[in-house]
């Protein structure tokens, strides 16, 4: 046999794949396993967005192969939709990207602008495709941590004293994810400062921005911001549409066209029906927002229950799609999400997955029904 | 602003995202021209594969995240297509793989099996994808030519006085772009060998199979063949579904692992909708393919007048999507193809942009109606 590239001896196999074929093992054995754990939005995209997919799937030109850039009605879409939600002006022809989920965007962004042998900031905690792909590209990911003290911000006074010299990227990630911590324009303000003077490219991934939030931000409405970052935003969350695949990359011309060169030697263009459903859901009216949060403010309160009875301790202010706890200082987090699966049949998610700081927390999910939640507390209480 | 990796630097901009300005510049002038260049088919896909998009849609299911490996139903179906046109054998669990085009795996199986400085072999003329990728991931294209005097096939003698250490990986894609040169099995058996004996990768890419092609081959059906070869194939020619994105990676388990280990670190799984869809399309009836090509026949023997026209020689034996003709030695094939755009307002495509093996070759697509054809054949007569 051949043998796979040595980028692969470094990057292990995901989490939550091994740990639902446990769950599926569990449940042969007859065992009624309540999964509170992983972050898919269960409810419905807007109504429109089906009836957009079936009229435009019967168009002719939907089957073939379509632009790279996307349609520029898409583009369109997706620069009012952060002109209305961020206050963030960009052009349709060269500041947008539409991309097959913002997942893959990690990826294009990597091989857009990583050398091998390039650093990386990477948060701790934060989502474990940033190391992933960083470690697939034989570049080195150099953690910064995050911590409750701090509200869950870089602190930028240590980074300077830390020595910077090849580091090519920051991965950013707010609201983030697993803590549910916001940037205030003062931090994303000092990033770009940062980010200048030391020659980094800041990318925001900002997929959580609508959920329980009353203050959505973009890093791109700094100023001076498009000098020195992206952003990723994706309909996955905010549309419930994580199985369609829409995401997008923002930014300046020149970044964009680099992650296009990219982009254009790897794949083709979004299927046409796809695109055509995403303009829909990116024209929903605020009511949109406001019933999908009375939603979740319903299952946040149950889970807040859940948290109390665990006796972790979480804020009452994050944002997105989890609650994150932090478990009694006599408990172990892996320890008690083993008990908790083995015993109460409940998946949640330990916090170490996310990296070393998040290791005295679990993350509850928002994403399963009121009955599901209400079930998962009683089987605890 | 932060410059890109040098990865980029060596990748050009695709020949048609360029030329496609030109003709749209020209379409503004108000000059009506005749685009027969492309091979993006024009045809609709089997009637039921919308309504299989339109009824998946609605179930809430399709929203959520879908597995990297996608359904095992649409597996089972890429198996059992394989078996029924191919009479190949594949595990549905684990030796079969979705991808969201077969472009995509261009990508996938590179950084799955690359280091940077390997070398690969790729066909001259052959898909310039396979070529930007290599370069991409800082891996060596080392182009083997194909020749109309060996029939387009490699010459494995000249090959094997090559220097041949450091070779990871051999592109073949039989039935050949932009030729339309079939492989034999006898070919593919000495294909195999070559590879056991200096420890390469094949991989044949294998989209054009049943476009006017009696005698539809995959490189495993022939003995032992998984221990060295994967194949891509897709969606796009077969079920005129391009726009749609389906394609799939076959072959031994452990080559199919390394590649689900990049895929899954890069995105999510297919829309659930199109995975259905796609599950009807490999269902369709044998008269799918007989219809199919009946209406290519007429366009092939429309465009071979073209090319009788235009004084150039083509092998009535060749199949695929495409007519692959040399022009008059006195002639060149590029000025010629500036000729046609310019003069008479009909672009076809012309053979460097595969390789210098190419240079005296025009394509012209099967994927335009027989009233375009002929009126192309008018402009020239």
């Amino acid at each position: 046999m051949i043998s796979p590239s040595n980028r692969l001896s470094d990057v292990k196999e995901y989490y939550f794949s091994k740990k639902l074929r446990e769950i599926s093992a569990l449940e042969k054995q007859g065992k009624s396993i309540l999964n509170i754990a992983i972050g898919s939005p269960d409810l419905a995209p807007p109504l429109n967005v089906i009836d957009a997919l079936n009229n435009a799937a019967l168009e002719v030109k939907a089957n073939k192969y379509q632009s790279y850039q996307g349609l520029l009605e898409l583009r369109q879409a997706m620069a009012d939709f952060y002109k209305t939600s961020f206050d963030v002006s960009l052009n349709p022809e060269n500041e947008v990207l539409p991309l097959m989920g913002s997942k893959e965007g990690v990826m294009h962004i990597s091989l857009a602008f990583l050398n091998a042998g390039d650093k990386v900031l990477i948060p701790n905690p934060g989502y474990p495709t940033y190391t992933s792909v960083t470690k697939l590209l034989h570049a080195e990911p150099v953690f910064y941590n995050l911590s409750d003290a701090n509200n869950w911000q870089p602190d930028l006074e240590a980074l300077e004293k830390q020595d910077l010299s090849g580091v090519k990227l920051m991965w950013l990630n707010y609201p983030h994810m697993p803590t549910g911590a916001q940037a205030s324009k003062t931090l994303f303000s000092k990033l770009i400062k940062f980010a200048k003077k030391h020659k980094i490219l800041l990318v925001n991934d900002n997929p959580y921005s609508f959920i329980l939030n009353d203050n959505p931000t973009s890093i791109l409405s700094l100023p001076e911001a498009k000098e020195v970052a992206l952003e990723l935003n994706s309909l996955s969350k905010t549309f419930n549409m994580p199985g369609w695949r829409v995401g997008m990359v923002l930014g300046h011309k020149k970044y964009i066209d680099a992650v296009l060169q990219v982009k254009s030697n790897m794949d083709s263009g979004m299927y046409y029906a796809i695109q055509k459903s995403a303009i829909e859901a990116l024209k929903s009216a605020d009511s949109w927002f406001t019933d999908l949060n009375k939603i979740y403010q319903e299952r946040r309160k149950i889970v807040w229950q859940i948290m109390d009875t665990l006796q972790c301790t979480y804020d009452k202010d994050s944002v997105g799609l989890f609650v994150w706890g932090k478990v009694p200082s006599d408990k172990d987090a892996e320890t008690l999400t083993d008990y908790l699966l083995a015993e109460k049949n409940i998946f949640v998610t330990p916090g170490f997955i996310f990296g070393s700081q998040g290791k005295n927390y679990i993350r509850i999910s928002l994403c399963e029904s009121e009955t599901l939640l209400k079930t998962a507390l009683k089987r605890l209480v």
